[in-house]
């Protein structure tokens, strides 16, 4: 596809989700993301040459949240191998409802990743190996997107470190399984500022190409093999969008992580990676404008994986 | 890829699955399962141009099990168009455990078509269009197989109606939800029969063939749209095997369907549909010798959807 | 206490709880309860002596319903001595959501006696023994109110019965752990009669007298021993008042069964039975004005077991 | 029942429950507790009137665990009359396992203040009230047994704070809804500290009478009314045994509270209290000696609340 045809398809994109945009809810569990103006929106297509394509308010930042969960985990693979499956395991966890109750059922080990609980044990990993995982994820984002600004929003990270009960709960609740190693007040604090690192869809876009191009980084490096790449789309794709999995695959079809700042990365395999950004969410967590886009664009393209 | 390569694909993955067949435990739940030999081992690949390869027990005829549980969707799917999207969800179920309080939590809609709440009310939504899902699914499978001694096995049907209490109890639970719409008995003997057919691989993958053709059957006919046809593999690939979905899809990457028969049928979308058996499970219910078989067959292929 | 107290206590009761009376929700799950008048109300208290004290309704019937549960466990012991403690337990419940879960994580027995789960399981075994459940209450409670027109009101039962498929589901997944040995349907249909048996408060209070006799029936033979009795006062105070059974040991602090048809039969060990009957429920399902006037009866009189 | 009664009557039981000595599990979860000598038994029977009687090991000092939650209880209760309802509950919490997902379901409101989460609440409202929890227990429990020497085990307390994570998961989820006023790592080290209480049977009988005598301490002074001592009873009795509560009230029928350091704490009102100690537990954490002795003392006796 022609660059021409992508300016074109995303222009077209934004003109047709137009009344989705400013529906849903924005996040209001801390004050810093209850702020954000919700009639915002932006997509970006990055093209496995590098190419980048956007459109509205693609050169916007918003806040990662859970999108950050996929590039420590990345990064967990690079540097460890296979070693965090050991920890954290690749299922769906069904309805948020009983994820605790799961957490006790299963021994600390959380379903996936992308959990918070999972989120949790991989940041624990991460900075097992590295120091400091939200350092690292800052690190990775600023060279794939060649932009040497990309920093945590410290107003974000210090309204969810005072709301975070839950997120210390959980580390403890995972500790007193073992399944913690470093220190839960540090772990908890490295994984808010890995969640509350601004970013827009265009460096959002070109930090995820490396999914698209099967593991190969900007600069022509391997991160991880082929088939490590293609496993960590797989948990995208059963595990990437909270407990609308299944309906995202269903309506959408490619790998997608979400987060609840409203940004939606997702991946077409040795095709493209596309972030989105639309603040209002439906009640799954996921943005309303976000899904609606990504919904044509797969439409639009016909690039699915099923 | 020609005949020649695939007839030597199979060979080679016969060979180097050898050591797992016979491994696993064959379902014992009902007798007449429990008696199976369980060193058989069976594969098949269909080509969309209707072209069928095979290698080691592949016209040995196996229980269809939870695999008919694909084919009542399908049908129900081209029957009706989406009304069945109301009866039941597409989420996947996280384990196995909480399934009733989960059905109850979610007020008698099952989170997906192929866990067995989900597979009653399907059944239920088929009968009250064509009369007899049994029936429909029979003739369905034989007509895509071009196999008219495809049958159900009825030693098989008794026993499990002689165990059918949980099935009894399910449905029961659903009906008090008001979503079982026919007699209660009479859904849940539809259901065993057409879990009791008997198919073998060739066959099986023949009828699955439809999957990777985008809705087209055997004849040329539509069967489903080509959207649909893509939401069914979403589906397979997110709720297909159980509590290991997200094992499956990061291990072997391709839509699947299984059942404690120890068939599996798997797609790869415009390329091929693939049935597998051999009676070992393993402790998800998924065929140790099958599900190895698909993981050297995307690997030695590359096929994959990730 | 003497008789004319008795009978200022129940008029000086009944005043007091007069702005209660009509209060809450009828049951509504069938029709034939839902027809209720809620604006009544009665109390009756019998002696060990056998004296028996009313005031308001206290000669009109209501629907026993699960206050039933009672005389099939009482019936059950007495015939089977301990047989029915290994299919069923003695453990209050916790709240009612998690019921199902519960019943298939600890195999197929019921929690306690008075769940619907266990009920059943004690229908079912007093089935085994007497041959029909229903006929054995119908006996005891007209010997020991000597009153022989106690019976089952058929309307009630037709209405649970043609709305049955939740006690349906619960007996059949019993069954699957073969908790349950008669026919499904059959044990069904007489739980659903007992329940469906229509008493007044006299007849009631009388009935539930050789609780505070330690065993003692109307014609002075024993029914049950001294230590079994006591049990069931225990159940009663634990498990007897549904999802409330804690906060009404807390507020009334004598041993209690209630039902959905607004009556609850209490019990002050060697003192005195007291039925009371108010058809409002409040939102666990215990009669509004009942819980009230044994509130008063217990504080005015002082009798509590604590 | 006189003094020369008493003693013979304890000799009896501590013969007749000898077999049971030594029987059952250690807690083992710390390794303070694990250490313990499991061949040991004391119990002591207070009177109202202030003699204590006792038998084998009632003078030696045990981990006092769970049943300091009666005493915060209490002292919540006295200081604040009943403003601690509004935090925690009355209701029996079904089993173990459903702990968390239960608090989760009931948005932070714990079942009863004798589950951890309760009793962590209540430390916490105490604590509010009186600035130091321990500290308040401590006092009491010296000044009921006259007996100033009663401490805190600080090696029992280092030990459990070293294995905190649990607790403080549970007490930083219960602050994620409001529930915690305090600072969750005070509080749980307040709260650890109560439980690392040492006392003997002697002492705790003392300590207990004031629940005998409705409310009225050894000076004579009220701390309860009448009816709040009833409703600590009351509370005792449905949840004072962990997953045993149905099962003791249905075996031993008078309200108590266990601990897993052995020890047990039972009222009879107006008669008596009564403290055992065994350190083997069964299953559930109760002492299997202790429950065993309190068994033969309300069956020798014929005091039981039914």
């Amino acid at each position: 596809m022609a660059a021409v045809d992508m300016e074109q398809l995303l222009a077209q994109i934004t003109r047709e989700i137009e009344p989705q945009i400013g529906t849903g809810s924005v996040a209001d569990y801390i004050p810093a993301l209850a702020a954000v103006d919700p009639g915002q929106f932006g997509i970006a297509v990055a093209l496995p040459n590098g190419e980048c394509y956007g459109a509205g308010d693609w050169t916007k930042p918003f806040s990662l949240q859970s999108i950050s969960k996929l590039f420590t985990l990345a990064l967990s693979l690079s540097e460890n191998d296979e070693d965090i499956w050991w920890r954290v395991g690749r299922e769906p966890s069904g309805n948020a409802f009983n994820s605790l109750v799961q957490l006790e059922y299963e021994n600390g080990i959380p379903r996936n990743p992308f959990i918070n609980a999972g989120a949790l044990v991989v940041t624990d990993h991460l900075a097992g190996v590295v120091g400091d995982a939200t350092e690292a994820v800052l690190d990775f984002l600023r060279t794939e997107a060649a932009n040497p600004d990309i920093r945590c929003d410290e107003e974000v990270a210090a309204s969810e470190e005072a709301h975070g009960d839950r997120n210390l709960a959980l580390t403890h609740f995972l500790a007193s399984y073992g399944n913690i190693h470093g220190d839960v007040r540090d772990i908890v604090r490295q994984y808010v500022r890995h969640c509350s690192i601004a970013i827009n869809c265009r460096d959002l876009a070109l930090a995820g190409l490396f999914l698209a191009r099967h593991g190969i980084r900007r600069d022509g490096s391997r991160m991880l093999s082929h088939s490590h790449t293609k496993r960590i789309n797989a948990v995208m794709l059963t595990c990437g969008t909270y407990d609308a999995a299944g309906e995202f695959a269903y309506r959408v079809g490619i790998p997608s992580k979400s987060g609840v700042g409203g940004g939606i990365l997702a991946v077409v395999p040795e095709r493209c990676s596309v972030a989105v950004w639309g603040p209002g969410l439906d009640r799954r967590g996921n943005s309303v404008a976000g899904v609606a886009a990504l919904d044509r664009f797969t439409a639009l393209t016909d690039w699915s994986v099923f």
